[in-house]
């Protein structure tokens, strides 16, 4: 019988929800390795009043590999509307008590896996309580994932997590032990950066003999990723990962409706321009229409605003798994 | 193959709990009907800012009959002790949200059951959103269950529900079909009461051709069973079911431990008296040592308190079933 192919993903929450669905269909092994930087909304006031771990993106992990009754991912998903749980989210809620009472958040993850039935494994890329670290050229340091969210960070100077943390050993095994490593589209300096300050991961990606694979964001974020076009954002990646690593880069071509894209301008947020591509390395540039026809809403009381253009999880996980 | 016998119980959260605990030891069908006048604490929160049911005696319920692992019931039975969440009861908010995804009650549970791999069935009593009512003598009026626990009712004249409320027909169904009713214990007019005054659920007993097995309280309450001896218990619950119903009643002749006891009196609550137990009628009297050896502690922040002096639901279960 022929072996299934092993395919490790870094990312965040959503993007790694988009991707993960996708490829959750097809024949292959998973590894869902999920930042734990996150401090805002439902996860930041978990973590600050019961002391855990960010469980938010690691439970968009678990929803989009999950196997179990519609039901149990609606659940999961629950974001109360009013009273004393208003802005929580059941499953942050979920993963936040397990890790209580388990002793650790590695142990929750087990648990609610087995409840929730997943295809694959979510990997936390660290089990350790850890802070995003901005540090502007100015000199200003901005503290938190959240607040880094929200600021202008495009006279960065880099990126730190304070207390420093190790790898999660089950994710340096994962992206060892990888036939395809996929970086997840998702906030470039607040999801996906903070996978590759933990220390061991960078290292590792360099090291594996995996095929790496990068999809690039949709669109560009004011102040973060303002003006990266999709050679900028492997550059940035670059940084992070070091030179000639990534093998694939998958960029979307596809122009969205005009009406949501004003929405986005507004706010300052445009496509990712696909000119120039050519960078001289060994990258080669994958570009498709990669959006997804389905309309996605700002859910009521989401404190944390979410993409509305979304790739199509089924055509990349489709490029992913022929590549 | 022996068929195995059908049990039906009635009650609320606590006492639920230790019959139900010992019961799903023996091969029997269970289906614990359970009371829905709750409105205290975690669940009183929850009804009141999400407007769903009240889920603390149904998860109890769910808790003793569960066959899952170890990790999942105690999740079911945290409590928070800080933050927004203080008070909250992890297994009523998983159930009310539940409520919230399915549009009710009664699959709310039933998800739950599935969940939890529980032995048998949980039946709410009835899935209308109702109110315990108690009118005193003097013609005041004590609106809500939390309300009526804590005041002084010995002047009683009558309890009702408001609105009126039907029995679910899977109630209905549970006592017709059973061929042991038991009639757990648990506060008396706050949790038991409330079942018998669902339309349908008296009768139904009444008219069931089960044994009819009631297991006293083991100590009085101020204000509300004060005085009350073992047949005084019984007295209250024929006004609600009728005479010459009950079969057999269970009651304790063991004496708890001086400290425990003196506890217990600092708060008015005293040994249920087990004198004089002619009563004139077909109810058999069983008298046995029956109080649980192990320590019971109040858990901090649980707005409700609950009996520390507790029936071994071994013992308990073991005379029900040779009965």
């Amino acid at each position: 019988m022929k072996k299934n192919i092993k395919i490790a993903t870094i990312g965040g929450g959503t993007g790694s929800f988009t991707i993960l669905s996708g490829l959750k269909n097809y024949p292959v092994e998973l590894s869902a390795i999920v930042s734990m930087a996150d401090d805002g909304g439902s996860t930041g006031v978990l973590r600050d009043e019961l002391g855990v771990l960010p469980p938010g993106d690691a439970r968009q992990c678990l929803v989009a590999l999950s196997e179990s009754s519609q039901v149990l991912r609606e659940l999961f998903n629950y974001r109360y509307t009013k009273g004393g749980l208003k802005g929580h989210n059941f499953g942050n809620i979920f993963l936040s008590t397990l890790e209580k009472i388990t002793g650790g958040f590695d142990s929750a993850v087990e648990n609610a896996s087995q409840i929730l039935r997943i295809k694959g494994n979510v990997i936390p890329v660290t089990l350790k309580n850890t802070k995003l670290i901005a540090v502007l050229k100015s000199g200003k340091k901005i503290i938190g994932q959240h607040n880094i969210d929200e600021a202008d960070i495009s006279n960065l100077k880099k990126l730190k997590l304070e207390p420093r943390a190790e790898a999660n050993p089950k994710a340096i095994f994962a992206i060892k032990n990888a036939d395809k490593i996929v970086i997840n589209p998702g906030n470039l300096f607040c999801s996906i950066t903070p996978n590759f300050l933990v220390k061991g991961i960078a290292d590792a990606v360099r090291k594996s003999t995996a095929k790496k694979i990068y999809i690039c964001n949709l669109m560009t974020k004011l102040g973060h990723t303002h003006n990266l076009s999709v050679v900028g954002h492997l550059n940035e990646l670059e940084k992070q990962i070091g030179k000639n690593v990534i093998d694939y880069l998958i960029f979307n071509k596809e122009k969205p409706d005009e009406n949501l894209l004003k929405k986005y301008s507004k706010k300052g947020e445009y496509l990712v321009d696909y000119k120039n591509l050519k960078s001289g390395l060994k990258t080669k540039f994958i570009g498709g229409n990669l959006l997804s026809n389905k309309i996605f809403k700002q859910a009521k009381n989401d404190a944390i605003k979410r993409a509305l253009i979304r790739h199509d999880s089924g055509k990349i996980a489709k490029i992913i798994y022929e590549l």
